[in-house]
């Protein structure tokens, strides 16, 4: 703006708002003059809210979720199948996965993939504790969820050679038509993919 | 979700990003992430940015604007004119209108418009309060900036009507053909409103 028309603490609250993704600096303007507005039912519980996650919020130091206890929600359910987890490149696949709701077992975040061009490699991330979790023992299953991408597939690659000499199942999810997707909106490498793992009806 | 996968305070902070204008449901689980992991560098800080918010935001009582100081820092510019007043009907059109920085003068905030169907009446906007500050005098003109809405017009009709017997120029924002505007994806109405304000070139 040319000149100030507000305080500098709304100029702040905007400023920060415009970080958050999914809002711009557009965007954060409209969201800042809500939550002014609405005071007493937004920006008051919301203040609050995020204080007290910044207060306890803790990455499970088993799995790799965000969460406010340590091990986290998911690691402390006695009632999921420890002996089968599913390895992810971030907490925001957990969440998916738990929202598809089709398994009921535990979790690894990786906390990205292996990327040499941008300088991650094996050390920065969380592949040694889930091979400890897998020469623990009690493991049956290893499903490898990463992302269908190129750095997804070598990371998927690497972590199989690590497991190699160790008692246990290593999936990964299946290729195949997206449910409800358009068969002439998919690209030639799905469509073989499918086809090869055609099932009988 | 399903089943609970993160601690209650994280779930509560996705639930109350959710109701943030731009925000919906996924993209609050994508922000509160976020957050969460750029803790220092940014959930502390809109967390503080809201709370300072909460606590020093302030209506103006002169015009509407919000703020934190009250009369506001528009309202408080010594270098603006203050003989004369641009009537909007949002805190948000105020912003906007500050961006385009085409006049260096004060405003008033109405809150909304005049709208029947809705039960909005004269008494809850904040009409009396223009009034007052025409009538008191050093007003010499009043822009009506309300929106080009049916709800709008009727608002403008009104506020005019009210101003009838005082001494002070009464005009409103030029209709026409928006800058960079196509004329083909433009509306008969606005069209004819250009043609007939036609200027000489």
């Amino acid at each position: 703006m040319a000149k100030r028309v507000t305080g500098p603490e709304i100029e702040k609250l905007i400023q920060l708002l415009a970080k958050v993704p999914g809002l711009g600096p557009r965007s954060a303007r409209r969201a800042a003059l809500t939550l002014v507005k609405k005071k007493d039912q937004l920006l008051g519980p919301l203040s609050k809210a995020m204080g007290e996650a910044y207060d306890k919020v803790r990455i499970c130091s088993c799995c790799g979720n965000v969460d406010t206890i340590d091990p986290c929600t998911v690691c402390t359910d006695e009632r999921r199948d420890h002996g089968v987890i599913i390895v992810v490149e971030d907490v925001s696949d957990l969440w998916a996965l738990e929202r598809a709701g089709a398994l009921n077992v535990v979790y690894h975040v990786l906390g990205g993939t292996l990327s040499p061009l941008d300088g991650v490699g094996p050390d920065d991330l969380n592949i040694a504790g889930l091979i400890d979790r897998v020469t623990r023992g009690h493991v049956r299953e290893v499903i490898i969820a990463v992302n269908a991408t190129v750095e997804g597939q070598t990371t998927a690659h690497y972590i199989t050679e690590q497991l190699a000499g160790i008692d246990v199942k290593i999936t990964r999810l299946a290729h195949g038509v997206p449910v409800g997707g358009e068969l002439d909106y998919l690209d030639e490498g799905t469509l073989t993919a499918a086809l090869r793992a055609r099932t009988a009806i």
